[in-house]
């Protein structure tokens, strides 16, 4: 059995993250603090995103645990007194957890999650949290963008071998199929999270035959009931040919060809010289898949161009995010001690206190805007967002499973008005702040230049 | 313990790659197959490529192993028969690799690795290998790029909150290390590849405290070697002169702060300005450090501009490679039962046969050009590159250690002269094929049209 992710994973935090937890330590600040975890700003064309990665966070903060050997090595460093490393041997993760559940869609400056507990332990947990909730978060906004491109067509994840290392392919395969996804080719992750696997044949496999029309009649006869017949390792339409040679010989042992695959070249036209042919040989039921550098934007311009694809397999470009490859998300300090903070840093003013999102919509139940409030605030009219998902330590209940995240996050989605959507530069969802949030942020600014500006 | 990686990611393969395996082992295709791995073009702003990454895929293919679980699973999806489950049971990786050694400087079309064994298995690790080795020399690149930059100054990795998961983050400081970054601020990296690490405070534990210096003051007293303070919380100005007010505590008790941390705003213009207070308080041996936001453009712009920074600390935008976040890297088919193949797919035509790259260099010792060749083509006034690293199925010898990766990387780097290195636009280094390869090349593209496109 592997050991829990919070003891593989109690080292993959920041050597500050240990160093500022020692003078904590030392100064016996124990009260307890809250971090907001948010998205200070939309890369280019995004105009929402899509909440994922909480389950993973949720696991790693219940099981955290330093190890005698992670102890070890931090007492190599010979940084650390060993008061404190005791201290670390018996931390475990013992605060608040309230958050957007997986599959929210969220906005600019809304708090995903706030971790409310005593200041080490909010502080230590900063780096994996967000690790875990911003790739995620990051895959299912871009892979929601080509499931909207695709018009209802399945869209399936063929990322795996370039996304930035294995723990990435596992988080794509689960992220994309929350946000929409039919399918990935991913086996460890078609595992672990029980998702429907999917796969065709590579050119490999076809040039390793003599002939290519023995490649396709090798795999139809194992695998007649997934087979999906790449034609374009020579060229296309001879490609096809062959391929509705094969299907005709499936007819006659009364199987069905199911599709075949395009991955290469000029999609829109081929993809309508494909279905010509294999609909003149009486084949229309075999579905054309496309593959090849396809996004959000490729599924768009292939399908405007009058492309006739059923299907389109999504790699590279998804897996990593191509176009907006990070987020900036930050794990901000907004009250410890029961004082409210901020800091003024150029640019990167924070929001203060604990709070909540309030979310209105119009009465045809779109979304019509949200107020991000204080968190005792009631807002007439709007839903509140954050839900609390752990208290002292301890999920509150039982986790959604990823179907059902997976279908809050199609409802929601159907519910976010159009434009806002726009594959290129949507405009801004109305996002105001609430008039006590208003109130406490400029009195904290106002004391913090009496404090620190004035005294220098 | 935890198991060997190449038990843990036996599954992190795509499903085509086991139903292609299905088909040969039906088949009783069990042949040498050449794969060969390359990058088949330069993204904006690339001219060279840093190989890295092979010490992971090796380490992989030597421990290859599917388990009980994982046939159990495989099973369970009704696609393959027992026989072949039963032969995936006993399947080790048997062949033989030939690579470039990490660190090696190396340009597009040209082989980082060959893989040659039995079509099975080198067809089911594909997935891994390509994962493996793409994100490692994805970083390594972009990472000398900021090192580059830098001339010289320390250049060190804060990247692991915003990596594309915890795998990247460990890889990112690995890959970073070795092209030339000074240290890491992740423990676990630290940890495992006995890495330099490095840290600094957060705003968050600035803020914790009632009064910026107070939280600088407790800091240097329980870091007083490694103290970094952060300055810009509130004012960069007043946190500088609290700085040299705790720099100069520190001196009355024979201490020296180490250096102070701008992370926002005009970063040459803060730099000069804070520069100017650290000296006129007689604190010359004081450095800046600067973050935020950082890249090899933004620390070459503030330089140009004038910045007084001594060290740089690269976050995200290396960790991601955001310029360029994945390479068009392949793992393609090239011999098969003693004959070369090729697939002709629009624009992605690949080279025949095994192969191995000659680099000449010019009588000062700087790369004067590659030219890709058969591997029995032996090139006059040239060095080859790939290098016998695996041989059925086992290590040929101890690989390198990650120092001496890091130097290989380092002193070739400095043999490529310094057009191809520009941060913008550089020139394609030249890269030749062979007379050999070359012929070859023509007669498989003539017998393949004869042979796929004559016939349907």
């Amino acid at each position: 059995m592997e050991r829990p992710l919070g003891e593989r994973m109690s080292l993959l935090t920041d050597l500050y993250q240990l160093t500022m937890a020692a003078c904590y330590f030392d100064q016996e600040m124990h009260e307890e603090a809250t971090f907001s975890l948010f998205i200070r700003k939309y890369p280019e064309n995004r105009g929402y995103f899509v909440a994922a990665g909480l389950a993973e966070a949720l696991e790693y903060l219940s099981t955290l645990r330093f190890t005698k050997d992670d102890l070890d090595y931090l007492d190599a460093t010979r940084l650390f007194r060993w008061q404190f490393l005791e201290f670390l041997q018996n931390l475990r993760f013992t605060g608040e957890v309230r958050a957007l559940p997986e599959g929210s869609v969220f906005f600019k400056d809304e708090p995903v999650l706030e971790v409310t507990a005593p200041i080490i332990e909010a502080q230590l947990v900063e780096t994996f949290v967000i690790n875990a909730i911003s790739l995620q978060t990051l895959i299912a906004t871009k892979a929601s963008r080509s499931v909207l491109a695709a018009q209802g067509r399945p869209v399936v994840d063929f990322s795996l071998r370039r996304t930035q290392g294995t723990d990435a392919g596992l988080k794509v395969a689960r992220a994309s199929y929350l946000a929409g996804f039919a399918a990935t080719s991913n086996m460890l992750a078609g595992k672990i999270y029980a998702l429907p696997i999917v796969g065709t044949m590579a050119h490999s496999y076809i040039t390793s035959f003599p002939k290519e029309i023995e490649a396709f009649r090798v795999f139809v006869r194992l695998f007649p009931e997934i087979a999906t017949l790449l034609i374009d390792t020579y060229d296309n339409a001879a490609g096809a040919e062959k391929a509705a040679r094969v299907a005709k010989e499936m007819h006659g042992r009364g199987e069905r060809l199911q599709a075949v695959r395009l991955d290469s070249g000029d999609i829109a036209a081929i993809s309508r010289q494909v279905r010509d042919i294999l609909d003149r040989h009486g084949l229309p039921h075999v579905r054309i898949l496309a593959s090849g550098g396809f996004d959000e934007f490729k599924i768009a311009r292939v399908l405007a161009a009058g492309g006739r694809v059923d299907s389109f397999a999504v790699g590279t470009k998804m897996g990593v995010s191509a176009d907006a490859p990070y987020f900036d998300m930050a794990y901000k300090l907004v009250k410890y001690g029961g004082r409210p903070v901020m800091k003024l840093s150029t640019g990167k003013v924070t929001l203060v206190d604990q709070k909540q999102v309030w979310r209105r919509h119009d009465d045809q139940g779109r979304m019509a805007g949200d107020t991000i409030a204080l968190r005792e605030e009631v807002l007439e009219g709007g839903d509140p967002l954050l839900q609390p998902v752990m208290q002292a330590g301890r999920l509150t209940g039982t986790l959604p499973t990823l179907n059902e995240s997976r279908a809050l996050f199609l409802e929601q989605f159907a519910r976010l008005p159009e434009p806002y959507k726009a594959l290129e530069a949507p405009p801004p969802y109305p996002v105001a702040l609430s008039p006590g949030l208003t109130a406490l942020q400029q009195q904290v600014e106002r004391e913090i230049h009496t404090r620190e500006l004035g005294e220098s």
